[in-house]
């Protein structure tokens, strides 16, 4: 069977993404056409997240003409690939019984995942449809906390007693009758359950079936507390290059296991939130309505409003100032613009760091030190230029001189704030990506008004 | 064995991070007592990865210092996890005999990421240790280009004839004499050697030994071309959840295998790539010097000085309106400042978009249009806010409508041009993380001024 798909697939990849503009063409032209024989043929070779993408891509009207044509049959897994912001409205437009058909093939941490974000009526329905079993399990995996390592394990593992040997694992799992889609490891337990050592099935496969398995257990094994957050979760399996790990209860006693996918995914979406977070956008995606994302955005714009009546409030205080001598009015931009990016670099640097635990209290002074150094450096080097235009520009070199010192001033000032802000942050709990952008060109917009307009009130006037 | 390390290493793990500041404080006492006993003890029970992270987070002296303490052995893994930007440094401490036995413990994956980047005359020495056949491996993969499934992939392969079946590939992995050290599946190959399927081992083992192997194949099989950029390659095992995937050259025949875990670092360091470009950060790390920091953000700080004049002379068209009614230079940041924050916020969403491959060609006017949409009800509502404000603080109702009609004006274009450059760069075949940021703030700068300071001298002056 798998040989004629395959050799699609292959010639599909040289040219990349399978979903492109010509395919999504051919499928809409088929929606058009109500080509149901077409459709199926052009979504056949599509992988389910490359269905979603498909869904997300599409407007709702298309999606839901789309929806309707493809009919009787609905991948499980194109819903948990979906996006958050539209998977309700295309639950809504499955028929019940392509819905439970749909949920009972997926594995209990997808349809966790599936069911976290709906509204508690979507979500009874779909674990109505489960079998008991699965259903317990979802319902015991929802009591934990959210984005805890709880939520994202799935609860079907491979275990074996500490004592058995590749033999007895071997005929162990021929007879075992419903195994995970996916496992790597086997997990040893001891008799209290506690999780003691991961053994890979390449070992156990390469090993005769005499010796015993603890003989055998990965160097790095690392055991997730099942309360511990998402995101300390993906930093552990980045770090240690982890491909599947156990999860414990409180008492130590396996509940269940994480693998690097799940991992994986939850590291994209944390670079998504730090990304977003440093551009002041709240959660939302690409299909949230005008009002939804409008509404995401607000908030952030009102800060900035605040600070940028702030800086305006400083330069009100040299009005005076600005009325003898306009040109001023027309240099103080460029002093708080160089200070905002150069603080932008400094602060996303040490967002970032952070992030990855590279900046911690052992070498902080360090790297504050680094950033206000460079501020240093670079503030000269901009300083020497700016100087040099402002005796072009205005025919006289006090002017120059003003912005020159103000320059260096504001990005010394930036480079502190900017490795500064989020380190405080970060040590008051805060999430150091959350809106620092904002309160940190605050600092040089106002530092570079007050030192650029200070400077030239004192000495030109 | 493994038990009492075992429980040593879940206890650290139930606060977290085991490199925190009293480990890293006993480290540091260890080394500066000489207490050669002591650092062992601290150091033993460290992934490399944390190892690693100890010698980035020391300045260069307790560098040298812990390396010479630590003495006669060094993990290889140490040497791979380590930053690039003190690797060097690092391979230079050590001696060559310890070297030598560091990196002949290597994978040739691992020793390629290793030495890709050395100094010619590092790198010869690195390869001079490694045996024949290794060294052979390493050099043909340096002969792929950078960044390119070439350098990424594992030449250690596991592969099985189509026909075999599942006791032909236990009784083979019994008698082989060295397998991979960790590997998933097991590649079918057809007479050529191309790969024609996956077979997870926890299938194989669960399968009685008579079951052909070709009845066993995974549902989604993703082969990768040599060439292949490693970001692509990254995006495919994020998209379809893929564990391992076999690499193929021209003639797509089988040459190597790329894990998830090295998947999982290549989306680590996009990751990094897009949020450094975005703030105009250079490559570089918490590591660099003084001098090499200040030298990869000079760059962008440059252009921003260049942007900034622009927007400068834009005011400077205005000198006689402002020496008329200073108000205006105290209030034209704030409509500047708005629409730059505005922007890189529909800017942030399509550069993540545009990586993630959600912004496509088939939903590019959709997502325009929604930003522009987006623009113009924020610009409404903060042009109610300021006109307000603007009649309160100056007193009549004139100033209000000006600022508020350029605060209009200036977010339905933050909008626009927020999301719409990064994606004529992607168009162009430039990353749209790089610099976007500046060239955005540039339109929203010189618009902001255009606007606020056009209308005023046309209707109030």
């Amino acid at each position: 069977m798998a040989e004629q798909e395959q050799e699609t697939e292959h010639e599909r990849d040289e040219d990349g993404y399978p979903l492109n503009k010509q395919a999504v063409s051919r499928i809409m032209y088929a929606v058009d056409t109500d080509d149901r024989e077409m459709l199926w043929a052009e979504m056949e070779p599509l992988h389910p997240a490359d269905i979603a993408d498909l869904l997300e891509q599409s407007n709702a009207y298309d999606r839901r003409r789309l929806i309707k044509l493809y009919g009787g049959e609905f991948d499980g897994d194109i819903l948990s690939e979906l996006d958050e912001s539209i998977r309700e409205e295309v639950i809504g437009l499955l028929t019940p019984e392509v819905l439970a058909e749909a949920v009972r093939e997926l594995d209990s941490d997808d349809v966790v995942d599936l069911v976290e974000d709906l509204e508690d009526k979507q979500q009874d329905a779909i674990l109505e449809y489960l079998e008991d079993s699965d259903r317990l399990a979802v319902q015991q995996s929802l009591t934990y906390p959210e984005y805890s390592a709880g939520r994202l394990m799935q609860r079907e593992v491979v275990m074996a007693p500490e004592h058995w040997t590749v033999g007895d694992v071997i005929d162990f799992m021929r007879n075992a009758e419903d195994l995970p889609e996916q496992f790597y490891h086997i997990i040893l337990v001891d008799p209290r359950l506690h999780p003691v050592g991961n053994v890979t099935l390449g070992r156990i496969m390469a090993a005769r079936r005499d010796v015993p398995l603890k003989d055998m257990v990965e160097e790095t094994f690392h055991v997730i507390p099942v309360t511990q957050y998402e995101g300390d979760v993906a930093y552990a399996f980045n770090q240690y290059h982890l491909i599947s790990a156990p999860v414990v209860d409180e008492e130590g006693r396996l509940v269940g296991v994480i693998t690097i996918d799940d991992a994986m995914i939850v590291l994209d979406e944390e670079h998504e939130e730090d990304i977003m977070r440093l551009a002041g956008v709240g959660e939302g995606g690409l299909n949230d309505s005008v009002i939804a994302t409008s509404k995401q955005r607000v908030p952030w714009l009102a800060v900035n409003l605040l600070t940028a009546i702030l800086a305006s409030l400083v330069i009100a205080q040299f009005e005076a100032a600005i009325a003898q001598l306009v040109a001023l009015a027309v240099l103080m931009p460029i002093v708080a613009s160089m200070g905002g990016n150069a603080a932008t670099q400094s602060l996303t640097v040490a967002v970032r760091a952070l992030a990855t635990k590279d900046l911690t209290g052992s070498n902080v002074w360090r790297v504050l030190m680094r950033e206000v150094l460079v501020g240093l450096i670079n503030g000269v080097i901009f300083a020497v230029t700016m100087g040099i235009v402002g005796v072009i520009w205005f025919g006289g070199p006090e002017l120059g001189y003003v912005i020159a010192a103000a320059m260096v001033i504001n990005l010394v000032v930036a480079g502190f704030a900017g490795a500064g802000i989020p380190v405080v942050m970060d040590r008051l709990g805060v999430d150091p990506a959350l809106g620092s952008g904002t309160f940190v060109t605050t600092v040089t917009d106002v530092v570079g008004f007050f030192a650029f307009l200070g400077l030239a009130a004192a000495f030109l006037l």
